[in-house]
């Protein structure tokens, strides 16, 4: 494979997916830190050489960029354990993944962000106007997932796929500025403590 | 493969991009409609044995349920020409989908849908005040597919991929409604041309 080079900012989930799926996978990564807060990934240089989409993570593969944390974990892990073989399960793998971009992330992860990093009184009319939403919004998604978990160890078939590495990212650290309580969700809390157990397992 | 069902909203460009897929690899598949707009997709019924997320589209196959249109459309179209051969190219077709569901059917589809299908004036409050944000930043999502294109007729490779197929569905109807002028945007117009000249093509 060719050098691989995570550009990222250390407090996203979105950058210790790609982390952690090269963890598990035994990958060396060089990392370059950028900070999201300080506006580091709107540069000119960032837009024109990184990604013109301004955002964090991008993993560099030789002298290519591919922006959007599941594709990279996705080009990580491709031919691994981390996919499946069985052709519906891959396909439901990243059914997962899709709803961890759509219906986790802009509200787990958002709510994170805006309450733990930005700060409450930071924040403009408008965030403030959306925090109840999205709080609603990310415990559906947080139930959705403890019911599926109810009676599976993994979100898809026997072993650790890249489906729980996504999920888990943001959801292991989803009480951090007090908007969810994982406590309401026992499947989901077991199966965090199953996800940071498998060899080669990092910390964000 | 096992017995294909769709069941979808004609109205979504999320059930589109399926039948897209399967009109240009000639597969064969049943269409069973639910309207969004009547709360259609939120019955017990639908809720127990369609999608306890309560949305659609979702692929059938055989007895086993796949929500997410990315994820159906990547089911549908493994091992075929619509997907990539090299390990690069298949992580950028998918960092292309993962872009669509998070930088642009958040603004470009929702504002079609509120301002062609549930009108202006009955939108919340909340909804109107996030009117505004939603236009600027689906004219960037625009703006970055259009000079991307500037000098490549497809998103990833020398021929279509589901990336194109993600990104037309809503892009092709963006007008709907007034929110975007695709007039702006020269190199997105003729590729949308190209992907409406290939071999299959269905309209939505």
């Amino acid at each position: 494979m060719e050098k691989l080079v995570l550009h990222e900012d250390p407090i996203s989930g979105n950058c210790y997916k790609i982390k952690l799926t090269a963890a598990l996978l035994g990958l060396r990564m060089e990392c370059r830190a950028y900070s999201v807060l300080h506006g580091e990934t709107r540069t000119p240089q960032f837009l024109n050489f990184i990604n013109p989409n301004g955002r964090i993570p991008v993993l560099q593969v030789g002298d290519r960029f591919l922006p959007e944390s599941s594709a990279a974990c996705f080009y990580l892990a491709d031919g691994s354990r981390l996919i499946p073989d069985d052709r519906f399960d891959r396909a439901d793998m990243l059914r997962w993944m899709f709803f961890e971009q759509y219906n986790h992330e802009p509200n787990v992860a958002t709510l994170r962000f805006w309450l733990a990093f930005v700060g409450e009184d930071s924040l403009s009319e408008l965030q403030k106007s959306l925090v109840p939403g999205k709080k609603i919004a990310g415990d559906a998604a947080l139930k959705l997932m403890d019911d599926h978990l109810a009676t599976r160890n993994w979100f898809v078939g026997e072993s650790i796929t890249l489906a729980d590495i996504a999920l888990y990212a943001y959801t292991h650290v989803a009480e951090e500025g007090g908007a969810f309580d994982l406590s309401f969700y026992p499947s989901i809390s077991a199966w965090l403590a199953r996800v940071a157990a498998e060899p080669g397992y990092v910390k964000m």
